[in-house]
This record gives C-alpha cells, sequence and structure tokens, in this order.
C-alpha cells in the first residue's frame, strides 16, 4: 500500500478546533486506502514560548553570564512536538481510527550531536513500518532526532519539514504532503506583488534556490533531502481539501523541451545582517559562525575584508553570536538595515540575467549591489525600505 | 561524597520565580559539597492543563466513543515535567553552576507498562551517576519511565515523590527531601483542627498509613519504596530554607522506650465513592479496578454485597472507570457523600483504640462506621459533612 507522508506546520495545530481539522483530513486520506505518516510541528507559537520562558529564566536565576545549554534547550523545545503528535493521535482515536505516535528519536531519526541545529544523518523507521503494517496511523513529532550519543536533538527552524521528507525517503513514500497556511509557491510574495503568479510545478533545484534565498514554503535541508533522494513534495493550504492549488515538485531541471512552462520568481529576505572582518580573520569568522551554527548566504572576500551576509531567520539568537564572534575579532562590523533580493529560475544565461537585474532596478532608481550570479539564482543587496518596490520592478519586468 | 536527592512539586516550581528559588536552594547544597539530585513536577497545574486538552480535543475531533489512550495522555502528560527539568537547568547554569537534565527513561527507571499508572520495576541510574562523578547537579523529570517495551510511563497521581525516593534507594543516597508547599506531618489538617500539633519525626510504617489514609504529604508508593530500601524522607515547605520545621521519616516503629514520643494524627478524606455489587460480582469488580488502575482502600464483603471505597483522588478518571464497571456489572450501586477519617499512629490495641474512636464520635453525636482496625489505623465512614467536626472531636480527644 503506498504511504503518504503530511506534514502539518504550527499554524495548522494552533488550537483544539484546528487539530481536530487535521485529523478529519488525515483519516480521508487513510481512508482513501493509504498508509499514512503525520509530522507534526509544536502549536502555534510554543517554541517561541518556550525559548522566552527559557530567556526569563536565565535572567532571573542569575547573571554568571553563561548562555542556555543548547542541550537543555533541546530537552526543553523537543516537548512542544510531543504535545501535538499525542494530541492529534487522541484526537484520531475519538473518530475511531487507530492511531499511535513516536517521538524523533522512537522514529528513528537519528542526527548529529549539534545540539539545537541538529543534521540529520540516517533515518531508521522500522517501529513506524512495524505500526503501518498493523493498520495504524502514525504520528511523528517533527523538529527533533537523537544524536549518536543518546541524546535528544533538535533540527532548527523548520526542521519539522525536514522530518517529513527524510521520513518520506526512507519510507519509500510516494508523496510528501507539505500543509501549512500558504498554497504553495508564487513568482513572488502576493502581498507586495499584485499580479503575482501561482507556481503549480517547480523543479527541486529550483525549489532548493528558493529556500536559500529566504522564501518561507520550504526548508532548505528538507528540499535538499528531497532533491537527494528524489522525494515528490506537494505543498498546499491546510484548508484547501481538494489541493486545487498547490505546488508540486519536478524531478531535475526542466528540459528545454518545457521552456515555455519556465518557472521565474522574486524572492525578498530580510532582515538581514552585514558582517565584516579584516581578511587576516576569515578562518576565525567561518569557524565562530558553524560552531554557533549559524548559516550565511553570501560570502565576498577582498585583499581587505571578508563579509557575510546572514538572514536572521538563520540565527536563533544573534546576540549571542555576535559576543561570541566579538570574543575572537576584535575589529568586527555589523550593519543592519539592507536586505536581500533574488531573482530565482531556470535557464538563466550567466551574466545576462545579472545584468538585466541591474539594469531594471537602476530604471527604477534603486540602489543595488550585485552578490550573486549562478544558473539558478541573481541576488543583489538593496536597502530595506527599497525591498518592496524593488521585488514589484523586477517582477514587472523579468518574471 | 554524599548523595542528596530533593523533589521539588508542582507548586514549588510553578513559575520563573519560584524554579529560580528551587535553583538558589540546590546550588546552596551542591555548595556546602553534596552530590545533589533533583527531581522536579511540572509546574503549577500544568499536568491537569494537558489532561484538559486531551479531552477537549477528544471531544471536538469526534463522538465514536473511544478514550485517549493511556500510552497517549503519557506521551503527552510526560512533557510537563521536561520543561521544567530543563528550566531548572539553565536557571542553574546562569548561576554558574554545572548541571544537566534527564527524563524518566534516560534515568534508568524502568516500570511496568500499566500506562498512566506505572510501577517503577527497577532503577539503572548509570548516566546520573555518571555525571555525579564529573561534578555536575543532575536534574530528572519526575513521575515518568520508560517500560520495558520501551514506551514512555507515567506513575500516576504523586508519582515524582515516587521517582525521588526510588533514586534515593538506587543512588544510596543520605537522604531524599521532600520539597511541597506543606511543612512536612501535622497531628491533623491545621485548617480544621486550630491547635495540630506538627509532628518531627514519624515511622515509615506510620508514614505509609498516614498516606494510605489520604495524608497529602507523601505518595504511599513513595513510602513503600522507602520502607523497603530503607531511604531517610525530609518533608519540608519549600520556602523553609533552614528545615527548622520539618518531619524526618525513622526507621520502623518506635521502641517501646520511645513510647513516650508516640505520633498520632487524624486523617479525613474525600471525596470518597462507595461502590457495592452482588457479592457474585467480586471477582468481576476486582478485575475492572485493576485493569483501570483504580486504588481501593477498604474492601467489605458479605455473602448478598461487595463494597469497596474509593478515593476520588485515586481516580483520575471516575466516569471512565463506572463505565467499564456497568459493562460488566448491571446491579452496580454508587454513593457519593461520605468520607473516610483515619486515626492513624502506632502502639493501638486492637479492639480498644477502634472503640475509643467510635465512643468519642458518639459522645460527639456524629454517625459512623468502622470499617478498619489494625495495630496502625482505625477507619470510620462518616457524612462528608461531619468530616471536620469529627476530625475536631477524635483530635481532641485521642491525639
Amino acid at each position: 500500500m503506498a504511504v503518504i507522508v503530511q506534514k502539518y506546520g504550527g499554524s495548522s495545530v494552533a488550537d483544539v478546533e484546528k487539530i481536530a481539522q487535521v485529523a478529519a483530513k488525515v483519516a480521508a486520506t487513510k481512508q482513501a486506502g493509504h498508509d499514512v505518516v503525520v509530522v507534526v510541528s509544536a502549536m502555534g507559537k510554543t517554541t517561541d514560548g518556550l525559548l522566552a520562558l527559557a530567556k526569563n529564566v536565565a535572567e532571573t536565576a542569575g547573571s554568571e553570564g553563561r548562555e542556555p545549554a543548547r542541550r537543555e534547550l533541546d530537552m526543553l523545545v523537543s516537548t512542544g512536538e510531543r504535545v501535538t503528535m499525542a494530541l492529534l493521535s487522541i484526537a484520531l482515536g475519538a473518530r475511531g481510527f487507530d492511531a499511535i505516535s513516536f517521538t524523533g528519536s522512537q522514529s528513528g531519526i537519528l542526527t548529529n550531536d549539534r545540539h539545537f541545529d541538529a543534521r540529520i544523518l540516517e533515518v531508521r523507521p522500522h517501529r513506524i513500518e512495524d505500526e503501518l503494517a498493523r493498520g495504524k496511523i502514525v504520528i511523528v513529532a517533527g523538529y527533533q532526532g537523537m544524536s549518536y550519543r543518546r541524546e535528544i536533538t533538535t533540527l532548527g527552524r523548520g526542521g519539522s519539514d525536514t522530518t517529513a521528507v527524510a521520513l518520506a525517503a526512507a519510507l519509500g513514500a510516494e508523496r510528501c504532503e507539505i500543509y501549512s497556511d500558504v498554497d504553495g509557491v508564487y513568482s513572488a510574495d502576493p502581498r507586495v506583488v499584485d499580479d503575482a503568479r501561482h507556481l503549480p510545478e517547480v523543479a527541486l533545484d529550483v525549489l532548493q534556490e528558493l529556500a536559500e534565498a529566504g522564501a518561507k514554503v520550504l526548508n532548505a535541508q528538507a528540499v535538499e533531502w528531497a532533491r537527494r533522494n528524489k522525494v515528490r513534495i506537494f505543498a498546499r493550504k491546510t484548508t484547501d481539501s481538494s489541493g486545487a492549488r498547490e505546488t508540486i515538485s519536478t524531478d531535475g531541471p526542466l528540459e528545454a523541451s518545457h521552456a515555455v512552462s519556465r518557472v521565474r520568481a522574486v524572492v525578498g529576505c530580510k532582515p538581514v545582517l552585514f558582517v565584516g572582518a579584516p581578511s587576516a580573520s576569515l578562518h576565525t569568522l567561518l569557524r565562530v559562525l558553524a560552531r554557533e551554527g549559524v548559516a550565511f548566504v553570501h560570502l565576498a572576500t577582498s585583499p581587505a575584508a571578508a563579509t557575510v551576509a546572514i538572514p536572521l531567520a538563520n540565527c536563533p539568537d544573534w546576540a549571542r553570536t555576535e559576543r561570541a564572534l566579538r570574543a575572537e575579532i576584535s575589529e568586527l562590523s555589523c550593519h543592519a538595515g539592507d536586505a536581500l533580493l533574488s531573482l530565482v529560475g531556470d535557464g538563466f544565461s550567466s551574466g545576462g540575467t545579472a545584468l538585466e537585474v541591474l539594469r531594471t532596478l537602476e530604471l527604477a532608481k534603486i540602489e543595488a549591489q550585485l552578490l550573486d550570479a549562478s544558473a539558478l539564482r541573481v541576488t543583489v543587496r538593496v536597502a530595506e525600505r527599497d525591498l518592496d518596490e524593488a521585488t514589484c520592478a523586477l517582477h514587472r519586468a523579468l518574471v
């Protein structure tokens, strides 16, 4: 029987009513004859609430400067998804369905030991397979796993997407459905660009560029797993029962013959910090960022200086990271107030598309600095206040 | 180095400020040169809140009559203590102390597989011992363990006490300190009896009778573990930093030479249900109660009928239990409105003390029915509305 993995994000399970609605959707999928594995996030803003509690308790208890240990933060925040999984399992039971919930560790999600930002190394879903064979619906706590040291780890922001895709790969699932409060991928943020178009199909490599450029539809690590394991992703709105409007991933770049269905999208990303250091400190800069688990999206080096762009979404606690950097690099400069703007698509000409982007922005009288140009993406740096206008200009001219 | 196990109940860790206060107490114990293991409950009313959420989601999702599976309830409520343990560990870190938190399963608390009311079978605290040897303070999530099926279990109401005493036994701890919002054991509930006396020392067997009679100071299973393993218990108020007013358990019954420090206490218990069934259904009655994990405190059988008294505190979901009973016993009778009143102490004369209790209540014009009389306890059934008056009368005449 074909396995379907469904993932429901925090806003889809924010309260009792929404969990009951998710139970109805899951039940319908089971009744349609599928084996169903459901990956859930923590309810609503639970994770943020728990982190605020940790900060609060650390400040109240003492001021010896010790940050909350990431191992302990993982112990704390991993409870959020466990509450949701148990409640969804209970909701399915109340509808007369046999369901069983598993933590990340029980699901066989094995990670490295980088607490609070772990990467999945391997998935051994034996218990899930056993329960599916017994006809049960399996609910899995997203965003978490167990390290080889047998410690509870979490996967960083958006980590439940990664759990879902990695499980879909390990189970040979027919597809991985990602439910959230958006109905897939658009050619630009519809709140910014009036005539943004919905994109029904996007190649996985383009999807990965979109995620890395800052599109919120899917976690970049999740798309990477999907690419490596050829998992088909369906991104839908939770409230869209028909799936009438969704984005489906396609495998590999589109062929030349598909050029007519060329996918292009404009993606903005803010807030972003631009962090500079003397070139002599480059190794230190990279080492500290790696140790802190902060991913940057652009690196520029000159004989004099090195600069990286850090989307704050990649950086759960910038104050901590900045302290760690300043402890080792005395001449560190941090610049806030700029944003990243990317044109993502396929079939870009190497220099040509970058030039088109720069000319378009020049015509619109928006200052921009070219950061990256690849076959799938052109990224520029603009002032945060210009981001929306620049997005509209690029979308009008090039999408 | 001597190990001290401290247990803090829900009201002692109800908010961030209280957790910070607990961190200060734990830090002081560590600085005094002890190895410290801390067992924590869920914050305030967290467990009740999670159970209400489960009930709510089951009612909202469906009405196919399926109760929440106890395995899933365990998945849900076990998160409560995990939040507290991580926060306390973070608070100790902020004070500059090395602390590490462990779940019940990581602490080696192995239980049977009776979900939601599991019993500890064995404790294998290897990870705790390793971390103590490294000089760390170890924080343990109370109330939970892992079954031999590798499932998360919880220990029933007051189960964190049992965790603490069982760990103290396994670690050969010098003592087990139970912190709560009361400063130990009194000769009666001070809110009911004005001149109730604080009892500085109570023998473990008397303590067990007190717990079983309904005194809230300690979970009965915890006292049983203490008796079996000769664990010294110190029951204190969390806010009492000096331990000036505490109850210390003594090992075994007091010797005749200690008769002068004879311990006596009056304990009331309500609400209590008296459940009757035809004697022919006795086996069924006992089997269903055992299956549902409901402990009764008195059993009376006659050729015609069997009756048990069930303190509702022993019965997390009476509606469920009653449905289970009625499904198998058609002529079940349930009587609410009565309470249990016990005189607990040592050196009772078998019939004599019971007679004194009955006479005292007769003089006070309170109707009472004798239920049990042992060397350590006399228990009568009184109307709930008479309980306070009866408590005062017994305390005045016999304590």
